[in-house]
């Protein structure tokens, strides 16, 4: 499927060394010399990266120019070089693009633990600069400059007509590790050319976000750099969208969101299976994401998948201990479509049909009903396996 | 060291064929035939199996005279069945003491999943309670007779002078897998010939297991089963424990509990280290708590201590997302005695020296310090290694 690529941006990736394979690009630049409207959702760690702390101060905006990331190793620093280096990234790259300093926007992702190489840094955004394009190979180096771990690009794209008016969305995003609900080591940005003022881009991605990239997790942990960012060109003209065109585009946002989203659990590191978690019949949104998480971060849930076994008990289990009331003996369970346990116990099935089904496809679908509530949640997850473990014990080496 | 085994009570342990290997010990008895004043805590999964119903209803009693365990099949259903088969596990163990069946408490772990095999149970108990000793052997057999994948029998006992008297206290315990806060799959039972009201050992054992085994985490899977029993036979003789002879016997309970959960995380399923988390200078205890279970949950710490990596950032970004309010520019971190973080920023440290202590020793000490107030915990796990998931995934091959 080719990219749907939106007006008024251009895009570059370069290799600056950061990353120890000279051919991997860790600099990456989304540039909209227009000016573009502004949008961000960041981590809730309490302890947040220099980036977040740069770009929650100049989001929402009604002119940002540049979006410069880097991969390889993350600014993850709280203190004050941390936020010199995230101030001197945003600098260099505004000047690359003739903007002052206060408007780019900045991320970063990798290793923790070490402070950016600056000098490498800034080769790598001038190098970026002079590469820019406004097509898919340009937007493709883009989304490889913000990847870590991924094994593959994470992108998606889409047009849609508004009236008279077509515009179109492109999002961009990575993780593959550290990812926790509410926002893990995930950097993405989306960009469309639609007209938005910066208090509905703000409002259309806090939506979007909450079904899609919190609805998220690999291993649970929270990061302290997760950075998702909209940026509105306008350059598909007209006025800032309002009325149902701003809610067709809104659903289309949060629709792309919860595609982009999906791929990160779906390339979790060692992941084998995309364990999707519906949780159903609670009484509030709250409770069955609460829930959902516990099931979602259950090592005994992920390593069961793993191994292709049906096991009720491990699910049941971690959703009694999420801090929500309910009565044990209204839950029910379907796995894959197989009911396993109805009303509190566990009925009868054919335990190797079931098994052979998640150890045939690639996502395995979790249903769990917990009484006659309206309030339901969807989550995606990865499985646990050997090669996550072998992967996160030998990070360094 | 020998067991000190207190006065007034028998054990038995006996192989029915609910383990598939003939001569592991899959039921076990402890029994008091004078009446033993009993206090239990239990899971505070949502989701609780029949044996903790009953036991729940029976505890704090003045006259318990037998523990019943099975293991191998755990009984954890929460339906009409499960409640049948554990009231007759109860009849079955207390009529072979010649107890009312009201006098009997139950435990069981084991696989979840299959309702309990009731003819081997009741051939089992038969078997045991021709066996009964009130020596080592005896106690030891009892102690197998509860394990599951436990690598070996947990158990400790110590004797303490209160003035006048000498009383024995003796514990043992199981699990090694779904160990989360609050009491997962584990049991254990502890006896002691003190005397005590069933008001006093109700206190007691509850500020026990909140210094003990609500502090350890395997992989923070909170269980259906869990139970922490004890049984003080008064054989000891004397009035019911007061004052300070009350004071100092809590102390030695406290410290005998701590001692033998710890062992429970030191043989988590896979482990290769102990990893020992004291968190300091919170406002409250409930907010050390959070972060410590935060860390000690943390795929991402337990697998870089699995690799004898000094990842301070995963540690750190850990604490963040506890939940608990605090200022990271205080935050300061030793690993192993080396400070690697202080005052919110990593300090220059020799990052070989670190990784080769926790290569070289068994158990990690992470002391991590929030900020300036009182409150402190402490908190033991075990790493995330490849054995764990290849253990849980293929749990039932």
């Amino acid at each position: 499927m080719p990219v749907v690529i939106p007006l008024g941006f251009e895009f570059a990736g370069a290799s600056c060394g950061i990353k120890r394979m000279a051919d991997k690009e860790d600099i990456s630049l989304v540039i909209c010399r227009g000016g573009a409207v502004a949008a961000g959702v960041y981590t809730q760690n309490r302890v947040f990266a220099a980036p977040v702390a740069l770009d929650r101060q100049r989001t929402p905006s009604a002119d940002i120019r540049v979006v410069v990331t880097n991969s390889g190793n993350a600014n993850a620093c709280t203190g004050e070089r941390g936020l010199r280096d995230a101030q001197e990234m945003a600098r260099l790259a505004a000047s690359a693009c003739g903007a002052p300093p206060e408007q780019a926007l900045v991320m970063s992702t990798g290793v923790i633990g070490e402070f950016l190489p600056m000098e490498k840094v800034a080769a790598g955004i001038a190098s970026a600069a002079q590469n820019l394009g406004a097509d898919e190979a340009a937007f493709l180096a883009a989304v490889r400059g913000i990847m870590t771990t991924d094994r593959g690009p994470k992108y998606t794209s889409r047009a849609l007509r508004l009236g008279e008016r077509e515009v179109r969305i492109a999002g961009m995003a990575k993780g593959a590790g550290m990812i926790g609900p509410n926002m893990a080591t995930m950097l993405s940005v989306i960009t469309t050319d639609a007209a938005l003022t910066p208090e509905a881009a703000q409002a259309a991605l806090v939506a979007a976000a909450d079904e899609s990239f919190n609805c998220i997790s690999v291993e649970g942990h929270t990061s302290t750099n997760d950075t998702l960012l909209l940026l509105a060109s306008g350059a598909a003209g007209g006025e800032a969208l309002s009325g149902d065109d701003l809610q067709t585009f809104r659903a289309a946002l949060t629709e792309l969101c919860i595609e982009l989203a999906k791929q990160i659990p779906d390339d979790g590191e060692g992941a084998t299976h995309l364990i999707a978690i519906e949780v159903q019949g609670c009484d509030t949104r709250d409770d069955a994401q609460r829930i959902a998480h516990a099931i979602a971060n259950s090592a005994l849930v992920k390593t069961a998948i793993a191994g292709g076994d049906p096991n009720w008990g491990r699910i049941v289990s971690a959703a009694g201990y999420a801090g929500v009331a309910f009565d044990p003996a209204q839950v029910s369970l379907h796995l894959n479509g197989h009911a396993i346990y109805e009303n509190g116990a566990p009925v009868s099935f054919q335990a190797k049909t079931v098994s052979q089904s998640i150890q045939n496809q690639h996502e395995t679908q979790i249903v769990l009903r917990i009484g006659a509530g309206p309030a339901q949640c969807r989550h995606w997850t990865s499985d646990l396996t050997v090669d996550y473990v072998k992967f996160n014990a030998d990070y360094h080496t």
